[in-house]
């Protein structure tokens, strides 16, 4: 099934893909996904019952939320593409992450707020997963199990503050042999809290669709467009690390909760016809992004200037 | 006041500190200190009520858990001390920040889990904020008015995976005079969430002192002890940016949230008779790990191997 959060009224309800033009909305008792989630098999009779009896709602007239509205944790694969191991002069064999913060998300049709100040602004179109069921030390074989469904999250980055938060520093390595115990290495370090999570850097959406609508998620096609031209064309099965792979990894450090979001590392190949996503700046062109994922949907936001 | 949040027959409740060997809890709807914030004013009734007629609790049979359990986010400033200017070449001159994922914080007293892969891992002491009051575009004056109260964060690091997830690259750059648009720029990133936000790698608390009981957080002594013996003895004193400064400019990018956690960044001056935090690998080590702040009180936490 395809579920979304979506506000009516003012409120948020979690949302069932009815056919291709509507919408069944559950009881109020779910306000976003994660209730879904968290009601564990005993959901799918809820979702049967609106589909018989719920109102319908068409798809045109809703206004989208993130569907988790606060995951306990949003992780982000990054430099996932196997389309690009040329550029990488050194690097882990493992999957690097970082956290984008719940406050950087917003959902599909709602405004990307962009700055001056921040530089450049360019979209990243990525395939997310959201976890089930929670767990550490998932091993490979198991790790699909633990996902609930899978979402499209547009993982927007600004190179410029990128840059302005990379030290070139030295960093105090342990010496037995130096009098004080300690040795300067050369060393740089970049923090990613402002280009990868300032506000509405994450949109996220619209639809989160469950693991059995899904078997293969490597087989996808990915898109993301701007102002209707083609920016990057991809396929899921240039993803070097695994879903199964991330999320076992993953959960060796880090505990994985129900609701937790996992953005799997960016679609990079250009199109033939189109240019890079680091070509895209969003903070000059302003325009519409939109992201879209076979089987998944498409996730659309306007930029607006903050 | 001094808040905590303790775990009494499975299930979390509040504390309020009643002398230096007891505490009061709070009613059972107080879940952990983010709901005495959101109460608002009308929580300094439930707590003199609580102070009046609350059963006593020793505070050694407490069991301490993260003052905040699910934190909206928790954003950690790096390299904010000004005791090492001279170790940056080069650098942003506004905070830098990361991101740690709440599954990493562990409250005072509970191991700090490590494992042989982790390969060296390292306290850093540093005094954290608790937002209160939630906002975007905070301006520099009224920050503080938004600071509900301050903890202590010992801030875990792993070097080793620090370096693992270190990438040297090149980075896509706009290039409008080249035939396809872009040109390669040889570039350093790093990736936070394993060596900053792995499992145990936040212990938090245990108090949040409310801020009437803090006139000025940049005069407090703060140490970091191994095992008994001093490793640094620094002061707030020596933070490069200020509480005030970081609450609003982490506001600008991203909209804070009551009981959102900002923790300072790593008090590094070296004590006259300890070494570099650097050199206490807690991996290699074990023991117990413990920061102290004038005012603040006590966090403590032996190691484990996981």
């Amino acid at each position: 099934m395809k579920l979304g959060t979506v506000e009516i009224d003012g409120a948020p309800r979690v949302a069932v893909s009815a056919d291709a033009e509507s919408v069944v909305l559950l009881p109020s008792e779910f306000a976003d996904v994660a209730d879904v989630i968290a009601a564990g098999p005993g959901a799918v009779e809820v979702v049967d019952a609106a589909r018989r009896e719920g109102a319908r709602v068409a798809v045109s007239e809703v206004v989208w939320l993130p569907p988790v509205a606060r995951p306990g944790k949003i992780l982000c694969v990054a430099l996932n593409n196997s389309a690009n191991p040329d550029r990488i002069m050194s690097g882990p064999d493992t999957p690097a992450m970082f956290v984008k913060p719940s406050s950087s998300l917003v959902g599909h049709g709602r405004p990307i707020r962009v700055r001056e100040s921040f530089g450049r602004v360019h979209p990243e179109p990525e395939l997310a997963v959201v976890i089930g069921r929670g767990g550490a030390d998932i091993p490979v074989g198991e790790a699909v199990g633990h996902v609930f469904g899978y979402t499209i999250m547009n993982d927007l980055t600004s190179p410029t503050m990128r840059g302005e938060d990379t030290f070139h520093y030295r960093a105090i390595h342990p010496d037995p042999e130096s009098d004080d115990g300690i040795r300067y290495v050369d060393s740089w370090v970049s923090y990613p809290a402002r280009y990868k999570g300032s506000d509405t850097f994450g949109p996220l959406g619209p639809w989160v669709v469950t693991t059995d609508e899904v078997p293969d998620p490597h087989t996808l096609q990915i898109t993301c467009s701007h102002d209707g031209v083609l920016v990057t064309d991809d396929n899921t099965a240039n993803l070097r690390f695994s879903v199964a792979e991330v999320v076992s990894f993953a959960s060796e450090y880090m505990t994985l909760e129900a609701g937790d979001v996992i953005a799997m590392g960016t679609a990079l190949k250009k199109s033939a016809k189109g240019g890079a996503v680091q070509n895209v700046d969003l903070t000059r062109l302003g325009g519409v992004i939109e992201v879209s994922i076979e089987g998944i949907g498409t996730l659309s936001n306007p930029v607006e200037k903050r």
